[in-house]
């Protein structure tokens, strides 16, 4: 039976088929090794875009990308469709759910995981963002809301249908609160003619004293008054204290009443077990020297969010994003290629690309270097950058066709409750045939 | 808070969006009256297609369209997602999962349901696919089976994860077996070059002695030898016994091993608790007098498939096809002009626009009334006739896309396994680390 057979090459095996993993694979193309790929999901995801198959602006198949697929031109290259639950470092050896591998090399890049601090009423109760099942799951909430909306007996079971508690103010909950306030100003008032939609209220909450972190002054004071413009109540310097699945409850003892609170606080990495425990540094991230070797380790690399390459420069690693991902997976395989010529490795330098986050139609923010926009045309740039970064031609047709044909019409097509039919948990979603529609 | 308003006109309430119902309150726009539509799900699905959502040729998003968003210039129509569970005739009330509601005039458009003829096995094991859940279900699947396939410790367990036992010889059968065998020929051979695919088996099983009952010899002839041709073995004569879920037994005791057995071979009407027992026919089926009138009703009528008229010219009630769903539809909603000026209904006539099949590129059979033919012509008038019967002008842009890309490409982009990742249930789905990969 077929098995990932021993060609007397050097085995490099990556874990995760994200950003990082996937460029590493890709760049190791021509280099004489065998490269095994792990992931918990067949396809690459295009995490900067979930929000907007969460919004129903975007649909599922367009931003995800089978990963054989990918690698279809690959020799020597094997995928394998399971979880990594441990690595055996002294054997050189992972334990997986559909077996365990020997490798000679072996790189993690598991990326992130939504990091809810501890607050375990928070994780039970929020919605993530973070895989393709998140998004499908928080769609299908957000559009069962209205539906229940509809059938609310007092009002203030009503608003908490339809009102959304936003927790982030970085790119991902900036640009998820704009797209609710996209679909309360042109899409829902069609669909729910029934209800007044002055009711339903986007809070943001954010627990420092500015939007988007990591961008500039102007990008976080800009993106404040894009999304105070579409009618979201902004509010910085405050946290969430609890949430049990109705009330939320901030650090001030404010209390929010709301079905659904998106939880885009933050991440942490997503470290796998059997490695040293001083390995793993703050933000569950391994330490990795310049050149992405985990810290205690020869052969063991790290890359991506899950890595956290402390210097004078970053003192806290890379920003968690895809750019560091990406630049790691690509230089990792140059130094692949050093490795196998006995020849030093080189150290890693990041290059800031720059950032950039939209807030809705003709809005975005954009930090290059010192060039900094916003507006219409950051908004255009933030589309481009996006559509090339995107994986496969052909997801960039259908994006860029769901794009135009949104713009234009205003409306968002992908209002779909999927998986779900029949069932149903909240409050109101009980079979009760005495009430009268 | 908002409730369905009595506003003094009377109220059509309509049980079901697909064809039928789908079209009956798009043609009752004009009519003074309230409509009140009810689905399980919030959007309308494109039932005819839901084969190539299942082999990874579509994505789910084109084939399926919100009703809401039909409905959006419509005054007095009311959709309302919820299940049906009782007709109280006695009341003109229906009960819901939501809630009751009186109705003047009640239509019942549930369609069909995979009808297992009293085989609980079967029920259990095979995949039926009248949903768009049921269609991501057997995706899943398949894709799953192929990785599973890599992991088989002996060539039976191997054999049984990528062959595949199609039963039912309607449209559907034949163009899911023509499907899997273009993922053969096409996608797979590239996706898992590990397997030797000379091992994936397509049986194709048939009760009656022909293929495409219901449409003419000619037709039914050359899509057995297309599907010949890409290597489907055609079973005519036989049925399927009994499926423990890994061995398929057929009735003349011959036995094929395969973990998919997909059920296309049967559908039954889906009608709903509350009417007069006499009023269900074979098939379960409302039997319906020719203004689609529920025998022994003056204010309950039954349309598309799961109402049967039986007259001497349709003894066992129209093909359960789109065609007559929406015809009847049509003239329904006429009819509903004609009661509320107190004028006599007019008889619904069928008019048979013809049938059509196709077993893969280049493929297909069509009838349209004397003319038949097969072929290229005969797929191109196949792709030109779905595209041009989806529901909204994105979907249509949409599949035209992915139907050219395929064509051009040979490939079939959705190959994705999602909502399952981690999730294995099948025999060799199991946590087995002590296991070399």
């Amino acid at each position: 039976m077929p098995r990932i057979p021993d060609i007397g090459k050097r085995r490099i095996v990556i874990i995760g088929g994200g950003f990082g993993g996937m460029k590493l694979a890709q760049s190791l193309k021509k280099l004489d090794v065998q490269v095994v790929l792990f992931d918990k999901h067949n396809h690459h995801t295009f995490q900067p875009l979930l929000y907007q198959v969460a919004t129903s602006g975007l649909e599922t198949g367009s931003i995800i990308y089978p990963l054989r697929k990918k690698f279809e031109g690959h020799k020597n290259f094997f995928f394998r469709y399971g979880e990594v639950i441990k690595i055996s470092p002294e054997k050189n050896e992972i334990e997986t759910s559909i077996g365990h591998l020997h490798y000679d090399y072996l790189v993690i890049a598991t990326g992130a995981a939504t990091n809810y601090y501890g607050m375990a009423d928070i994780e039970k109760n929020a919605f993530p963002m973070k895989t393709i099942e998140d998004s499908i799951a928080l769609r299908n909430r957000i559009i069962r809301n209205f539906e229940n909306a509809l059938l609310a007996e007092s009002e203030e079971l009503m608003n908490s249908f339809v009102d959304f508690v936003v927790v982030g103010g970085g790119p991902t909950g900036v640009e998820v609160a704009g797209a609710l306030a996209e679909l309360r100003s042109h899409v829902f008032p069609h669909d729910y003619k029934e209800l007044n939609l002055k009711h339903m209220d986007i809070d943001l909450i954010e627990a420092s004293p500015r939007l988007l972190n990591g961008m500039s002054d102007e990008a976080g004071e800009k993106a404040k008054q894009f999304l105070e413009d579409l009618g979201i109540r902004v509010h910085l310097n405050k946290s969430v204290k609890s949430y049990d699945g109705y009330t939320v409850t901030l650090n001030d003892n404010t209390r929010i009443i709301s079905q659904t609170l998106i939880w885009a606080a933050g991440v942490a990495g997503a470290p796998i077990a059997g490695l040293k425990e001083e390995a793993v540094v703050r933000g569950n991230r391994y330490q990795v020297d310049e050149f992405n070797r985990v810290i205690g380790y020869d052969n063991i690399f790290a890359i991506g969010d899950v890595a956290a390459m402390i210097t004078e420069d970053t003192p806290r690693g890379h920003p968690m994003v895809a750019q560091p991902a990406i630049q790691q997976g690509k230089h990792l395989a140059k130094n692949f290629q050093y490795i196998l010529k006995s020849r030093p490795m080189k150290p890693f330098k990041y290059k800031d690309l720059g950032s950039m986050a939209t807030i809705g139609r003709n809005r975005a923010v954009v930090d290059i270097g010192k060039f900094k926009m916003q507006g219409f045309l950051a908004w255009f740039v933030w589309m481009f950058v996006h559509l090339m970064a995107l994986v496969g031609h052909r997801n960039r047709v259908l994006v860029f066709i769901n794009w135009m044909w949104g713009y234009l019409s205003y409306d968002k097509s992908n209002r779909l409750i999927i998986g779900e039919s029949g069932s149903h948990t909240l409050e109101i979603d009980k079979h009760r045939p005495e009430a009268t529609i």
